[in-house]
């Protein structure tokens, strides 16, 4: 039975996911979870995950939730198919890179990109109005993060160090989302940065898993 | 050589290491960077941690930051001693459990607890003054976490399950300093939380961590 992913193609959380299964090549089935009809706060979704966020994960019996810790079960579960994507056979100091960096895209680089592309990209797709103000202050918040990035792809290929990893995927959705922005200049003006998306982002899986994206 | 950990003992996220070390039973040196007087910006704690945030780990010739990455490094390195803090023994559905709570607290109850004990608590100790609003703005979105968190442990003694794992353990600082806040009742009011708190706080490892803490 194929794993079962509940979500919308267009919400950055579940495109994380699916880039992880294509990353891995896992047939998987998308079950469509409309969260602009609530259909994520009914009962039967909420059965899946108890904080009515899409995505979620059904393996056989098991029932999984939070997009990075799909990812992790996604990498481990199936870390003999395609890329080695938490560096598991690498030295103890490319497997603590990888920690470091996953947790970073969490907690320094997903708040303010979350944000920035919730301001300028989502809020006018569901007929809001972008508040200039936001952006900016979320740009200045972005833009810090992105410095010590530059710096760090100024020595390493890829977040965790020479390789592709999970933590380069991570990244994949909302770097997306934001280079559909007039920001996108926060990418394109750091030379390591743009040369680190150019491969992340021409990466089979990564184009397999966006070319179901609507715009 | 023992491992070094920069940081603060009153920090949240230092306590949040300093308690999985204790757990282990590892020996640790402490190295205090006092981030009142901006030691986290001076270059040689920027070279530990670009982000310039305690804590940071230095394990011989490895240094990670990021508490929670830190504390799975710790938890798989020293994974023979003391509790299995990722039931890396446990069944399947055991191990995605713990996956998936470790995520919840880092995106679902990280943000609203640390700006509620922030204000509440950490704001006039720097001699600033609780805005009334913003506390009641987190305790809101707090509450509905814990709603969740009530259900979960009316069914299960510890957030992963049947067993005390990292996910309870990352949890420890901040719920430990908001019950030195106004809205502990956010907790005592919830018979299972309350419970789940009452022995996750009374573990030998955790009375050890506190112990050091000035209140
Ligand atoms: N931390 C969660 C975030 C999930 C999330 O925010 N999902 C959005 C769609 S991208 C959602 O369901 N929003 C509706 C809501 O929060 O009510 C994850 O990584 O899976
Ligand atoms: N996500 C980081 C957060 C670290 C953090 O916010 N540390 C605080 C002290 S508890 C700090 O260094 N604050 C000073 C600053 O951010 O400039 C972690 O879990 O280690």
């Amino acid at each position: 039975m194929a794993v079962k992913v509940y979500g919308l193609p267009m919400s950055t959380n579940t495109l994380r996911v699916l880039a992880a299964l294509n990353e891995k090549d896992v047939e998987f089935e998308l079950v469509i979870v409309d969260i602009r009809t609530g259909a994520h706060k009914q009962p039967n979704f909420l059965a899946l995950n108890p904080f009515g966020q899409i995505p979620a994960l059904e393996d056989g019996d098991l029932t999984l939730f939070e997009s990075r810790a799909i990812n992790r079960y996604i990498a481990t579960k199936y870390a003999e198919a395609g890329s080695d994507l938490l560096l598991s056979s690498g030295t103890p100091a490319e497997r603590a890179a990888v920690e470091v960096w996953l947790e970073v895209e969490s907690q320094q680089f997903g708040p303010p990109i979350a944000a920035l592309v919730f301001e300028a990209l989502i809020k006018p797709m569901l007929g809001g109005t972008t508040d200039a103000a936001v952006v900016e202050a979320e740009t200045a918040k972005l833009e810090k993060v992105l410095d010590v990035y530059e710096a760090r792809l100024a020595q390493n290929k890829y977040l965790a160090g020479a390789h592709f990893s999970l933590v380069d995927l991570n990244h994949a959705p909302y770097t997306n989302y934001l280079m559909k922005t007039p920001k996108a200049s926060l990418i394109t003006s750091r030379p390591h940065l743009l040369a680190w998306w150019q491969d992340v982002s021409s990466r089979p899986a990564w184009k397999k898993t966006v070319a179901a994206l609507p715009f």
